[in-house]
C-alpha cells in the first residue's frame, strides 16, 4: 500500500527541485553549496517496540533524520520536529523523549532550530534534519567498476528485535551488543561528510540491505554484484541465527533502521578514502542485483519491508513469525 | 497543555540555532543569505472541519507553511512532506489531498524536494516549507515609534467557521466570501518576500490577531497599541456578528489562520512600502497590548486557542459555543 500512496502523489505532483525526487533528502542549491532537507516520521504505535525507553525513541527520531542527510554527503547543520501528542500522555514519558531528543543533538553536534506541537491520537515525532555540502551523493552516481562499501556491521538490529521478540537466551554480552544497534542506533554522520569527497553514490540503510542495494542499482542504471562472504556480520548476530535455524545472510539482507551507510566508490579512491569501511561487492554493467554465495551467483532476494506492511508490534512481523 | 509541553521541551533543548527559538521557523546563515526552515504538522482530526474536501485540506498544509516562510521575510523555494495514512484510508480522498497539495505548490510556485509515507491512526500531513532571503524577519525586531500594520482584512475565518457550525442564513455571497477565507486561506508570500527590505518584525495570523501582537509585543520588549476602529473588517463579518450579536472586535482578534501579516516598520518608510496594508496601531516603549475602542483605551484580552485546547470537532469550541 506504500507503494500505491507514493504511485498516487507522483501522479500529481511533479517534482521540479534540484534534484529528481526518490532520494534520501530533498535539495537546493544556494551558491557554491547545496542545502539538504529531510523528513522521517516516528509513530509511536508502529514504529515503536515496546522495549524502548522514551530517551531511545527520541534519540531515534533524531538518528533517522540526521542519517538520510549523511547519506547525502552532508553535513547536518539543524533539527526541526513537530510532536503529535494525545491528550492522555505520561508527562514523564513525554520528558524522556524530550531528553532522548536533547542527547541525540549533542551526541551529533546539531541545534534545534524549531519546534511544534499538536493533539493527535498518538505520539508521533516529526523530525526534519538540514545539511550541507559542496558535493551532493545521491543513489544514482554508481558507476560500472567501482566498489560497494558498507560502513559498520550488518545484522544486529534484526538479530536484536528478534531476541527481544522471541525472548530468545542469549548471554548477556551478546544480548548487549545486539540491542545497542536495535535500540540505540547511530548514524553515520561523520563518514556521509566525508564520502562527499570521495563516493560515486551512497544510501544509508533504513529499510535492509537488500532493498538499499535494489534501490541504488535502479536509479543508478547499474548491475551490482556482492560477495556473500564478505558481508561484516557480528558473531553475536551469528549467535542468534544458530538458535532459530536461519540463514545469517538473509538477516543481514533484511535487516532495516541499521543506519549504516552503503556507498560505491571507484576503486583508484579507495586507498586515500579515510572512512573505515567493507569493500562488499562491485558495481556492473547492465541491471539486478546479484549475491554470491559458496561460489554460486544468484539474484538477490528483496528482503524488508514496507512500513504499511508491518504488523501492530512493529517490525519483520510478515518475515519471521 | 501545549503550553506545558513546550516548557517541558525547552528545560531539555537549548535552542542553539543562528535564531532563539519563538520565531515561525528556524533558521541558519549560509554566506550572505539566511537559509529559513518551517514545519507545521496538519491532524485531520483535530485540525480539519469535515466541511473542507480534501483537495482543501491540502492545500492548507502548503499554505500554513509557505505562510510561516513569509512572515519571516523570506521567498519559499521547497516543500517536503510527511504523510501519515491509516489503514483504511479511502484512496479517493487521499488523491484530493495530493492534487490540493499540488494546486498550492502551483500557486505558490514551489517545488516538492521530497515525501514520505508511514502508517498512523489519522491522517497527518506534516510539511516543511524552506525559503530564503538576505534579510530575516523575526518577532523580536519592533521598535517603539513603528507602526502596525496588517495586510488583507481580519475575522473572515472566524466567522465562516460560526456559519457553518450554528447553520446560520446569511446570503450566498456573505457565505462564499467567508468561505473563502475559512476553508481557502492564501498565505501572504509575495508580500513577506518584499517586507524583507522595509519591516522591522513581523508574524503571521496562525493562532489570531490579539495572541500574534501579545507574541511581538513580548518578544520585542515594546507596548503595542491597536486603534480598534482600524482594523481592517469586512461587511460580510459584520452581517454574522449582527446575527449571532457577537462583538466584530472579538471575532477579528481571535480569528486564526487567516494567514494575514501583521508587521512593524519605521513611519519613515511606510510610504515607500509597496505591500497592501492597513496601519492599525503603534508600538510603544514599555510593555503590553492595548486597543483603542471608542476613545477607551483598555488591555487587549488574548482571545483565540491552544492546539490542545479545542474540541474534538475543530476550533473555537470554547469561547463559542
Amino acid at each position: 500500500m506504500e507503494r500505491e500512496i507514493i504511485e498516487l502523489f507522483k501522479r500529481h505532483l511533479k517534482l521540479q527541485g534540484d534534484l529528481p525526487l526518490g532520494d534520501d533528502a530533498g535539495a537546493i542549491r544556494l551558491g557554491d553549496e547545496w542545502v539538504v532537507a529531510t523528513n522521517d516520521m516516528l509513530v509511536r504505535k508502529t514504529d515503536v517496540p515496546d522495549i524502548m525507553t522514551p530517551e531511545q525513541v527520541g534519540f531515534k527520531a533524531v538518528t533517522m533524520n540526521v542519517s538520510d542527510v549523511a547519506a547525502m554527503g552532508a553535513r547536518p547543520v539543524g533539527f526541526l520536529f513537530s510532536l503529535g501528542v494525545p491528550r492522555d500522555i505520561d508527562m514523564d514519558y513525554l520528558e524522556g523523549v524530550a531528553e532522548g531528543i536533547s542527547n541525540a543533538l549533542k551526541f551529533y553536534g546539531v541545534p534545534v532550530l524549531s519546534a511544534d506541537t499538536n493533539e493527535a491520537d498518538d505520539l508521533i515525532i516529526d523530525g526534519i534534519a538540514l545539511g550541507r555540502t559542496k558535493r551532493l551523493l545521491t543513489r544514482s552516481g554508481a558507476r560500472p567498476g567501482d566498489l560497494v562499501c558498507i560502513t559498520g556491521d550488518v545484522g544486529r538490529a534484526l538479530a536484536g528485535y528478534l531476541v527481544w521478540r522471541h525472548g530468545l537466551e542469549v548471554p548477556e554480552d551478546t544480548k548487549r551488543t545486539l540491542y545497542e544497534k536495535f535500540l540505540e542506533p547511530k548514524a553515520r554522520t561523520m563518514e556521509g561528510a566525508v564520502l562527499s569527497d570521495y563516493a560515486s553514490a551512497a544510501i544509508d540503510i533504513s529499510d535492509g540491505l537488500s532493498k538499499e542495494l535494489h534501490l541504488i542499482s535502479k536509479m543508478s542504471g547499474v548491475g551490482i554484484e556482492i560477495d556473500g562472504e564478505k558481508l561484516p556480520i557480528r558473531e553475536e548476530v551469528l549467535e542468534v541465527t544458530k538458535i532459530l535455524k536461519k540463514d545469517p545472510l538473509e538477516i543481514a539482507l533484511a535487516s532495516g533502521e541499521e543506519f549504516e551507510l552503503i556507498f560505491t566508490i571507484h576503486e583508484s579512491l579507495m586507498d586515500e578514502c579515510p572512512v573505515r569501511c567493507t569493500a562488499i561487492g562491485r558495481v556492473l554493467e547492465g541491471a539486478g542485483v546479484y549475491i554470491t554465495i559458496d561460489g554460486k551467483r544468484q539474484e538477490m532476494p528483496v528482503l524488508g519491508w514496507e512500513h504499511l506492511n508491518r504488523g501492530v508490534k512493529g517490525t519483520y512481523r510478515e518475515m519471521f513469525r
